[in-house]
């Protein structure tokens, strides 16, 4: 047999990882343990799943142990890492259904912890009828609650993507929702005022109310009945906690793993820790952000994978980079696509940049062209070298795949003028002849 | 009064030069001269018109001569130019109402006289009831036609783009259609045998006979009765021609202006011909394709629009460059989009490159998200250098502007492992977490 690769955490990070280092070197002995009872579950997709779209929640698992198991991967679910001892490569593993404890020794370590909801400090948090989104435990048993108490009037704390994702699905299930944020306004970290207004106008379409303020407690008798602000109480049968996520670094912490100044696990671009033969990769790490030349935490799925499959190619023996990220993001607002890459008018300012960043708007298609509807889209412009620094798009349809020529465009340095140049795609159903990104482009230009 | 600018030609190219060379230089005289009685027209949007998607043809028409007129841009239609004087800076202009010649003076002159259907040589051509689909006045006539007779089968003469987005055309408007091709397959050019299939499969699932067959003769009386080719008839009501476009430069070439070897007019950056003061843009001209590396002809109305002002802004004085093109269009035919860029695989091979072209299948978002559908990615990956030569998708959803990601990385001159490092935007509604180009990019780095 040849050496042995342990692979903390079993999902996107994880399992990507696990799976390329078996397909990169046959003879390594790869061992996944993972705290909870699935693998490679879609976190991303339970929004969707509870809204009732996914019909099985079985849809959302991409593999299963028995699959993995197949591949010649070994894993372990319902099984904690509880300890890591780099000195002797030795974790230590609780199997949270037997109870018992033992030891294992890594030739080669991957840390994939993901990352965990943070929990305001109120009281009531575990009043049943309360809820995060992060696990397929959480995104069950939400479900579960739904069917059983068919709650009328839902609060989400927060106003990130699961928060304005989970507003959608409480409202199409008929839900009153309120959005409870401290700073009052949705998306306030990934978009500037004058893109997260046009998402505000949406939710208000669409008979969300967000509000401003502070959760100081969780009330109800057993269940939740209230959450009550400074001033303000607001009735509720279902509470969805969406104030963020943490990277779950304790475990990594305790064994001398570095950190960033994120506080999430530090790595070089091979996705190697300051710890000899071991890694880190996804949820519970940092990604170099290319356009602010550091690095950044940025919790995503996509990056996961990214990082996974490299951290699991090299522990595997291969050589492999990850070229990093430039924070792209896109989540569905109801009608609208929310889309943004790079830096923020707002960001790039903080950092001491001059820029232009003016929004524009556009259609999707020909203006002519049945069903054409508005898009809008803001580029920010470093003033001084005309280099494009970030993008944020939103409008009903076309704006996934146009935020992407932003971030292709963010990966190679390109400048504004240089966008304007591009030769991009043409046809009446799908794009005007000068595509918004184009429009964008001539006006922040000049 | 300043310098005069004569642009010849009031669509795509001639338009904007003219609005732009005006914006640059206020005091600029500019005077359009358009042989045909419409302006700035979208006649990409022909198709969409004659299928009654558009209600009004007025809506197609971007500026009228009215507006222009307002815009300081004198605008003659129903003109034509018959003779372009190098030497005097004279053009003899044709009042084509009144049957009047005169002279009129340039300082500049941009020749914007578009491109023209490739009409065969066969007998019956005249008959009614056989029309192209180039001018305005084509698209109405067809119009016209179609709602005075009724016709009950139509035969398309070519693959091109206008064939296949006529054939949706005419079948949405109930008629049989046949559509005949010398290769009998339809984007012979644009797409790979194996890209071509899918497109080939679509037409037929939506009941388009695509035969082979070269026409020999138009026969009816009077009216068009049946298109003949060796050894088949094939009886119709309407007859569409679509077997190409040529650049319109009669006119320039008598002027001493020097062509390209595609026989479109020859420029360099800045947008001039090879005579003083003297330039050209749009469908009448050569691109610079920046994969290929040389001039070539693609007359899209993209182009057209940015060469137009790259033109207009240099008339006038000012310095701007057109980058050139990489080959990127798109279509609709039917339920797909049908998207290219770059290099097709035959073309790669015809200029001698060793390729690897994978295509392959992805989701066009989450596997386990309502509606999500498949589309086909292949990406043309020179074999030695490792560089992205070209890219074909294939899809019902979500094709339009990956294939721009694919434009961006052409221009930039991206390797296929650039487009695996990609931070494309991920979310269930729009994309799987391995972006479909990332999957094709994965697969073809190989």
């Amino acid at each position: 047999m040849g050496k042995r690769l342990i692979v903390i955490g079993g999902v996107a990070a994880g399992m990507s990882a696990a799976a390329k280092a078996k397909r990169v070197s046959r003879d390594m002995e790869v061992v996944v343990y993972e705290k909870s009872a699935y693998i490679s579950y879609a976190a991303c997709g339970m929004p969707y799943l509870v809204a009732g779209d996914i019909p099985d929640y079985r849809d959302l698992l991409a593999r299963t142990p028995e699959q993995m198991a197949k591949q010649g991967v070994e894993v372990h679910v319902r099984h904690e890492v509880i300890a890591i001892d780099p000195e002797t490569h030795t974790v230590t593993v609780r199997d949270l259904e037997k109870g018992r404890e033992f030891a294992h020794r890594y030739d080669k370590l991957v840390i994939a912890t993901g990352a965990g909801a943070v929990r305001p400090v109120v009281p009531g948090l575990d009043l049943e009828g309360v809820f995060l989104l992060r696990s397929m435990e959480d995104g069950l048993a939400l479900q579960r609650f739904i069917s059983e108490h068919a709650p009328q009037r839902a609060v989400i704390l927060g106003g990130g993507y699961v928060g304005v994702e989970m507003a959608e699905t409480f409202r199409r299930l008929g839900l009153d929702v309120n959005m409870v944020i401290r700073s009052g306004e949705v998306m306030r970290e990934a978009l500037d005022e004058d893109v997260r207004m046009l998402v505000a106008d949406e939710l208000a379409r669409q008979g969300v109310k967000v509000v401003r303020g502070e959760p100081i407690a969780f009330e109800g008798e057993g269940r939740i009945e209230a959450i009550v602000t400074e001033g303000e109480r607001y009735p509720c049968d279902v509470a969805l906690l969406g104030v963020g996520v943490r990277s779950e670094v304790p475990l990594a912490q305790a064994a001398g793993v570095a950190l960033g100044k994120s506080g999430a696990i530090a790595t070089d671009a091979h996705m190697r820790t300051n710890l000899p033969d071991v890694y880190a990769a996804g949820d519970c790490a940092e990604a170099f952000h290319r356009v602010i030349g550091e690095p950044a935490y940025i919790p995503l799925g996509s990056t996961a994978n990214k990082q996974g499959r490299v951290a699991g190619e090299n522990a595997a023996g291969g050589e492999e980079t990850f070229d990093g990220v430039v924070g792209t993001m896109v989540v569905r607002v109801f009608d609208l696509a929310v889309a943004r890459t790079g830096l923020t008018e707002a960001q790039a300012r903080e950092m001491g940049c001059t820029v232009r960043a003016p929004l524009i708007r556009a259609m999707n298609r020909a203006h002519y062209f049945p069903g054409a509807t508005p898009i809008y889209v803001k580029l920010v412009v470093d003033d001084v070298t005309g280099r494009l620094l970030g993008g944020q798009i939103v409008g009903q349809d076309g704006v996934a795949k146009r935020i992407d020529v932003l971030a292709t465009a963010l990966h190679h340095q390109l400048a504004v003028t240089d966008l304007q140049r591009l030769d991009l795609s043409y046809a009446p159903p799908f794009a005007p002849v000068w595509d918004p990104i184009l429009v964008a482009a001539n006006v922040a230009g000049k």
